[in-house]
């Protein structure tokens, strides 16, 4: 009855990052500006850490729609780009849903502008199609709460997952032997309040050194 | 398990608006009063827009609740309008059970006032019947959050899809080349937002021109 | 896969209400005061005004939780009353269960102080018996918003469809014909802005008085 | 000690609209869109309709700030309108200054983009040379609460009024019967709430006529 | 430097009831419904309790703004009752400011609908004439929370006292012991919290009799 | 169709406490600081008061997640500890899992920071191999609303039952009479509104004796 | 023009407290009661830490507003303790005051329920006497915002300085060197974010001891 | 009776950066910590590119508190850095005092955590020396809105300017013309929506380039 659970696996995994435009930046009002750009390049980040497949996708760039944010395109300069003539959304433009296909990812994890629309499409066709859809909520955005509650109602319905840039990073990673470095680095970068706990870790232990063994 | 992906089709979709009046908007206290009548106003254009079959119902006009707001008698003076005598849900109203019949459309596209009441007992009846249900929720509005969350649960578990009226427009329009003047100028009216990114686009154009070329 | 739509039926409903106690009052902070007292007693109202088996029950009302809300004790004198001796879950209560019984109904509306307790487990275990549970969300109170929502999404979860005392209300008498004048007395007591709306109406038909037919 | 109080006065007051620009208005974030955008046009149709004299300005129009709003281009077309060429406080522009002293007006009704600097700067200086200073809270917007509240605390400490469009369309209008369809007419326009109360008027009194004089 | 404390008295003190009409309240966002028209019969509660001269008027009952709220009319059947013909401000109405001089009170109590208009106004008013004025914040209603908040600031800044209707009650009593029945029926009807708080009380002490002195 | 009702039993349930670490505390930004200790504490008390078992488990406590909270680590000197070297859901740590089947019990109480990774990824895991899972809502923290929104639709749409410390002991100890004092006292400790009522039940009682039967 | 910084000096100052019982705590909502119990056990704490003369003073203990918190009838077993027989502003009892100026202390800190009438009383009149006032805004609770807010501007506007128990504790306190464990281990009681911060501190340095002097 | 204009002036201003540590930094909570840390690293940019002197300061940072955050140590290589070793209000540090009078400059810009001591404690003892004082809000934090709300109101009602880190830009730079690139990046930098304008500006710009003049 209840949704098994899906495991996101390094091996099976995508990243769609759907609209994530200059212009379409100003309707989202759900997230307060600076949280909402964190999480986008967050994902961003963890996409690229974890060498998944990411496809970027855009809207009308030429017109108010704007052009993606430009470190989306620095971070991933070879990724598939499908810039789309006018479908909304992605899965009707044949190109998106081939260069989805050529990963050979099952697993897709979704974000984009705005979330009813843009990203709940997407999810709801590549679901229909068999697809494991993870929809990366906090790097989604859109008009008001109001907005958003439906449409995470909507795409859980349909059999989505609801997930953040977080648990998506810790869900592929499993265990941090994998590399600590590297996942603390993320962690350190996007969230303020673990660069704290590693400034005020790091200082502490400098200031008390391991003592050296003693003949 | 899961609900399967219905998407809706300009050919399969009728809109019913259920006793937007001006008496019941007095009683709505889960949207500020500027936005909630935008909303109103924006379902009603795309209604239009798309050319959906549209019906008009409205409870006790002649008492405390008012009449039905003009903009949308003046939106639809030709759409079926059935004044119930007493029925609070619409669907307990022969006339307009057969009026949504005589659609033969199988997506009903649902909003009104109170969202608990008059949206979810027909929405709850249509689903009953086997139409597809689809809830504007913001168009629909009512006493509070807690009575909106309720009643959003309930016909969610029933079945019905929860959209906004711009996903519904998004759906329904699909492909931006289908019209980009008439979706646009939808948009303007209705999302502020989306308004100053059309002026500045066309402003930053028109200061721009492209070059005519140069023999 | 959904639930289907049980509709509320006059015959076959009864009301549970449980541990609305000054003292257990206090613990309720989802909503403010005057709002939740209001609700509390639109609910018995409309019990009353509708006639339907009440059932009353309270935990420890000689200690800390203090004595039933006296309105309810006045409102429902012959119903009956169960102080239980200990059960937290009014399920494990056998004169409850078959005062419950008794009335033949198969449509529970509870609504109880706190809500995921004394409630929640009611539902629970009602559902499991195979009635249907309809939980009256505005009219159940607890701690915050954070336990609210855990116990609204697990009573859903089990199959209890989430309400309103209003929605009771409409979905119960189903034809404003069928009482008018009654109806709208229960609404104007309990619903300020409804009660408004009637004032002003009443006001401006007098002002403006049909004209006698003139021979 | 107290502030005296400077009541407004159609003869005596001007309007500013400062920087309401397409591009700057995707920066305010303590409104929603729709409200804000509902707010800043009653304060153009007040000044209007009071024959405020009425100055708008802009700061770097041609670039990303983006052009005024179309609506006030309209609805203004031979007030002064003043694009500073890079004075961020209107008051630093010798021309606004000017056309300000060139209306004779002592009190200066302000409203702008943002809060904290646009509208904030230019209340202080205008103090500060002994005019009296209205800011007009609700069409001015800014980039969330805390910033809102900043500056409105250091505009009052300053000298300033805090008032809202609704309450300068009363304070100069003072008595209904100056015009009552004018005055109702701008309310019905731009507060849904206001509107609904004279439809169900309209509506309730058309369907009860005063009774003709029987000879 | 600061305002010196003016302590409420019994003997100097009046009540001024503004606008508190059926229409006008469907304006009232700032509070629940219920809350708002508790508070309200509070004020009025209290003003009689105490018998202060009480004064109420009217802008336009025979429009949309509708009837005065029907409990204030029977409270008071003998208070002086002003319709204003237009004036907005009540102190721009003769008979008004009369009826408040004649009552030989200096200490004005000002509630009334909607704050920054009908309120503030009268409050700024009587500042300027040398009454000390205390606005009843909690019975005193309007569109949300930016207006209210720029209006209490006004209306501050000028000189008003910023009271709650229970402030009021506890500053006119000044000690229980004058009357414990009466204050304490007074808050049982208005404060859910409190009657709980006596429920329980009567209730633990009837089942905990003192015990008779025994011989 | 609906979530049977798995009641939890005394004999069948064991309590997880996953990485409540002082370090993680401060990520915890969806309770206020003073609520979200004392419910994590309330479950550590009702645990031990239960006499379930109790697993507790960390992450890196060596690092900037920092060490358990002390009081943890002094309720339960004996239960099993399982500092995790690097798997980040425990039910990849052989372990762990080796000490949640020692216990015999299929009801796992689950609770930990953050709600979406330490506590999600095990209630996931432990579903998916057939235990009936119960999320203590209250005594899981995370980043923000929008981050324990998206995990507990997760956690709830894969089967897991959402709960409170609260509902937890009500459903354990199912009725009073089982030890009064005993849970009496743990409400009191951690419930502020309960323990004044039961101070404020006391002190009357005590003032008002039973009379001692007179002879 | 401005209020004269007037600092908290361990000498000069007195702590009120005023009306914290059992009942009355049932009416305090403008906080959580956890954060709310913890912020009068802070300021009770350090009155005790600081060694101030402490006042105790309750209203009508034997009625339903219930006896004093016991912690506080612990902490301060020696303080003087005013119950009055009816005053409601503390400084109208007589032995109150008497208490007061027997301290030969000029800064009054007070906190109390509810604060618009026992705190703003007494620091009105306490004002209009001389004394400083600083008002424990976190100690001190109401029904509600909209109360709060109303009462902080009446006392402000009086003359009185807003605090919180921290504020005041570190304006005492002065210089951590006067006592760094014991300021420390108040603030590691109060606040569980600097508790953690403690824990995590001194993990990290026990696991990092500094190296011995090798010879 | 009012403040007077003081005025920014790049000549005449200072920063002061009290106490952002790592440690402290888990304290805030009024902020959401990707605002947060943005807002101060913001105003850290601004100081530097002000070429303001700025002054840093710490409590304790070998404890607790933790280490300054590492990003202003970078930006600030040679400023005066004063580690405070006990002083809570750094005013009453002498090195602290001298380094600040050391600047010459009368206008002092204060940030820093938390708002309510270390913050509010040297404003005011700043505002007691004559300085004048700018807090700038949005880089202070603390652990709570009732918190700040007090110490906004002890500092302004002490003297002090409430400001935000955008308005302090603005009004230093006053002319765009002074640096249009210059501000512009510092603005792209820290203001999500403003690099949006710019990126979607220079877009259709490019698009759209101006026509060479043709010969």
């Amino acid at each position: 009855m209840s949704k098994p659970y899906s495991r996101l696996d390094i091996a099976n995994a995508a990243v769609l990052m759907v609209d994530h435009q200059a212009g379409l930046l100003s309707l989202v009002r759900d997230f307060n500006p600076d949280q909402f750009k964190n999480n986008v390049l967050a994902l961003a980040d963890l996409a690229a850490y974890f060498k998944l497949p990411t496809i970027l996708t855009t809207s009308f760039e030429d017109g108010p729609n704007g052009p993606l944010m430009p470190e989306l395109k620095e971070k991933f300069p070879n990724a598939p780009f499908i810039p789309r003539p006018g479908q909304i959304n992605a899965w009707d433009n044949e190109d998106f849903v081939k260069a989805v296909k050529a990963t050979g990812r099952k697993q897709l994890i979704i974000a984009g502008i705005v979330t009813e629309v843009c990203v709940a499409f997407l999810a709801l066709s590549a679901l229909a199609e068999g697809f494991e859809v993870f929809v990366v909520t906090d790097a989604s955005g859109t008009f008001n709460e109001i907005t958003r509650d439906s449409s995470w109602n909507r795409m859980s319905e349909a059999g989505a997952q609801l997930v953040t840039w977080f648990a998506v990073a810790c869900e592929l990673h499993r265990d941090w032997r994998r590399d600590v470095e590297g996942l603390g680095a993320l962690f350190a970068k996007h969230i303020p309040d673990y660069r704290n706990l590693m400034t005020s870790y790091s200082a502490i232990k400098a200031a008390n050194p391991l003592p050296r063994s003693v003949p």
